[in-house]
């Protein structure tokens, strides 16, 4: 199939829609860079109005970027009724961005002109064609939103498709269908696809919302049904339910609908743009997210993970590779003795799934799970639990006692202190150390005992903190389970502890984490060639 | 259109191969009384086998339930090859789980057959047969579930449809057409489905995965072209990417494909499902989710809030309140007044939005919101903060002050003590308590202390405590926010609080929690003529 597909991103303008979402210049600095690295057709960079500066700087510097694949597009209405262009304040400003690439957006639907503008029928079709052309004469590459093309369409056919005969008699380069609500099914939208194609002369685009669940999918049929753009934007964001998210649209063009609208090789960048984005717009990644996610490729059910072992196309409709994504195999309730020995196997290579102890494992760790444990995110504790059972070692240290004091003086600060007793061995250490709380006092203090014995310690750090009440409904004596990230520089593990004691949990997981970094210190060491420490 | 679609869940099955997701057998069983209340047909409860006692236990218990609409079903697969269904294991499980629906899987794509279950085409098709008779025969209603039907179609579209036909020949009262693996796009599905439902005898149903991004619209398209069964999950948890989305598919069926799935009544309560079950999987929810999501009608640009206080439809596909939800208005320091006027119109009904306290209250809030604090799920907190800027009171408690040790003896149990001061008028109780944890201790020890002047804390319990880590990049020394649930049997009421101490957060949300109590007990005996006590 010969048909070229053009990614229009907008997650720099219409993802900002997003609630939660806001980025700085420099944030958006950098997305531009990498949305061209990853060979990005179009970067829609904002609304350069006097309203939004940020905007306005933006298409200031990004010429400095120097951008190698995308053209960068700036962003506007049509002008407003009863103005004429050369004094239109929004046409004005986007001929300032100076860009290559304008887009503007008109209204395809009747009700949106006459109640929300509140301008004549005949007026909006002229607003539209006098916008376009004005652009257009000065030599940018228009890009015309048909905003609420769809629902307009419904209501009134002739009409919305009398602006989009408008924007192409004023010489718009692109005309594009949008979906604004988000609320058409994709069998609805293919049957008006099919009616409007043959009515439109200039390369037609498809813009889609998620407000019904199926932005992507109705991406993917209008690319099917003749579309030569496609906008959308990283990860989904944008305005209510956000946009077509382009980490599934573009992997669906790239691996299944036949259109290089990617290298291969950019594509497995995706998984990683994705991650940065996330981080650069401060919001969680969705695990569950298709082709990037962390869970994307994560297998549970003990069959499943038994069949992709035996064939991987079996549960996996694409190579997770393709996109830079990785197969997960997660150990679960769920899981059983083969999960455990593909876990395993790097460490204990000549595990056999008949061996008693693997059985004893899987019973422990079931138990521990219904205990309310979860060792999903605690690959640390799991292999801990693991060396417990197939090949026990003395422990690094061993706690006599630890106490914590927390306390508060009206409505003063709060102060707490921490003292620990611990034996490594046959000497014993007795430290305390004050924190901003009692679980920080407490690793602090325990720091302080070990580092003498283990100086490595003074390079694990912790990242990540996460608390979950297990059974909210007993109120402040539920039961709390804890997760602790660490990082030893090189590579990071997570830990777990599970009490109704807040502290005694963190605990749990403290130990973990610092008994599991110094075990993959030791074997870091062990390979390569230095002696024990 | 005469067509009536049955809602199939499967939460509780194929929901719980979500990553992170696992649910105790008490959650199971409230869900699944939920699910009834919502109206759904059929509620898939679990695989019945010996090694998921929890399973084998919900189908022990469901019964007590007495649901008034859905039947339950019990899932697994075909017997094993070679096996005779009156001696295979499985079979016999799902016999005895004692349900009036079974679902069984079996394999549509001959790799499958082939290279997984290591079967011969010809024994694959007769153990689809002669599973569906053998359970069809015992009186069980049978759900065909074909798995990998679309990729089996595929590459061998005349042996999928053989084993559909098996099935059929065997008595299923159902078969439903999986995309097991999601990465079908909905052109390709429409074009099967077309091909193969004149050849399906019986009533068929879709069961879609979201690997793609595709799995609502699958579903949605599906039901155009006739199906009668749509298989889901609330909130779309499931493996990988998760499945099909029923709180999009569902409004997607009674709001826009004029099929009444559910009444319009129970699809009021789908957002409040969703948050329900949510929190029973510790999942944090979906914001963007469609229909349900908190921010599924929240409007941030200016023009749009314009636009949708002219008219509603302008920006928004469906009417928030048909599916329980609610429109929010975001951002903009006009909308932020408003807001506010229109959250304390019951206790301040004069309110003017001109009025500089409400520009004060505004700019508190802002600015604890920017420290992290969150008002959605804490409005006893919010009328505490209101009151004291609008129409400030004497506190019913001053702290002097409190400590809390906690501490442990080698491997042994914990043990937690506070102490605490507190003024009530010109009086001082010092009183201690033991506890659970620290938070309990202390919370113990505040009602010791305020009972005596304040006996209608006898009936104020906390029903929900809940932690989250609010920049987890500092590890232990994290901020955290902990919301405190509190009800006085009555109503219910959160409140919130935030420190890097996680002992000085659930104070402050604890004090919060019995003042604001304490002021509707008093409004209480108030409005009902009696005296302040």
């Amino acid at each position: 199939m010969g048909q070229s597909v053009s990614i229009y991103d907008t997650t720099l303008r219409d993802g900002c829609q997003g609630e939660g979402i806001a980025l700085s210049l420099q944030d958006k600095l950098r997305i531009a860079q990498r949305l061209d690295d990853l060979g990005i057709h179009y970067i829609e960079g904002g609304w350069p109005n006097p309203t939004n500066p940020k905007d306005v700087a933006f298409f200031r510097h990004v010429g400095a970027l120097n951008l190698k694949h995308a053209k960068v597009s700036a962003f506007g209405s049509t002008r407003r009724g009863g103005n004429r262009p050369e004094t239109d304040p929004t046409l004005q400003t986007l001929l300032g961005a100076e860009t290559t690439v304008v887009a503007i957006f008109g209204k395809s639907w009747d009700l949106h002109a006459e109640e929300i503008l509140r301008v004549s029928l005949d007026e909006n079709l002229e607003m539209i064609r006098s916008s376009v052309a004005y652009l257009a004469e000065r030599g940018r590459e228009v890009v015309y939103d048909a905003e609420h093309f769809f629902d307009g369409y419904k209501h009134n056919p002739a009409y919305a498709l009398a602006t989009l005969r408008a924007a192409q008699d004023g010489g718009a380069a692109w005309v594009v269908l949008c979906d604004t609500n988000g609320g058409t099914l994709p069998h609805e939208l293919e049957q008006m696809i099919r009616e409007v194609r043959e009515h439109i002369a200039v390369p037609w685009g498809i813009h889609t919302h998620n407000d019904a669940g199926c932005a992507v999918a109705n991406a993917a049929l209008a690319v099917h049904l003749g579309a030569s753009q496609v906008q959308g934007t990283i990860n989904g964001y944008g305005e209510r339910c956000g946009n077509a998210n382009l980490c599934s649209v573009i992997p669906n063009l790239v691996l299944k609908q036949g259109i290089p609208a990617l290298s291969r090789e950019a594509l497995t960048h995706l998984s990683s743009v994705s991650r940065f984005i996330s981080e650069m717009v401060m919001e969680a990644p969705d695990e569950r997210q298709p082709y990037v996610g962390n869970s994307a490729f994560a297998h549970k059910g003990g069959a499943h993970i038994d069949a992709v072992r035996k064939k991987t196309v079996s549960f996996e409709h694409v190579a997770p590779e393709l996109v830079g994504n990785e197969r997960r195999i997660l150990v679960s309730e769920q899981s059983g003795t083969a999960t455990i020995i593909e876990k395993l196997h790097t460490t204990y290579p000549h595990l056999d799934k008949r061996d008693p102890a693997v059985g004893r494992l899987l019973e422990r760790l079931k138990h521990l799970e219904y205990e309310g444990y979860e060792f999903e995110a605690a690959e640390g504790s799991f292999h801990l639990l693991a060396e417990q059972i197939l090949r026990p070692r003395d422990p690094f240290f061993v706690l006599e006692n630890y106490r914590v004091l927390d306390g508060r003086h009206g409505a003063g600060d709060t102060y707490t202190e921490a003292t620990i007793r611990v034996r490594v061995g046959d000497q014993v250490r007795h430290t305390a150390a004050e924190g901003t709380g009692p679980v920080d006092a407490l690793a602090r203090a325990l720091r302080e005992a070990l580092v003498p014995f283990y100086p490595e310690l003074e390079h694990i750090r912790l990242t990540d903190y996460k608390v979950r009440v297990l059974n909210g409904e007993a109120g402040a004596s539920a039961r709390v389970r804890v997760l602790i990230q660490t990082t030893d520089g090189h590579e990071s593990w997570g830990t777990v502890g599970v009490s109704e004691d807040i502290l005694a949990a963190s605990w749990e997981a403290l130990v973990d984490s610092l008994t599991f970094g110094l075990r993959r210190a030791r074997s870091r060491e062990m390979a390569s060639g230095g002696g024990p420490a």
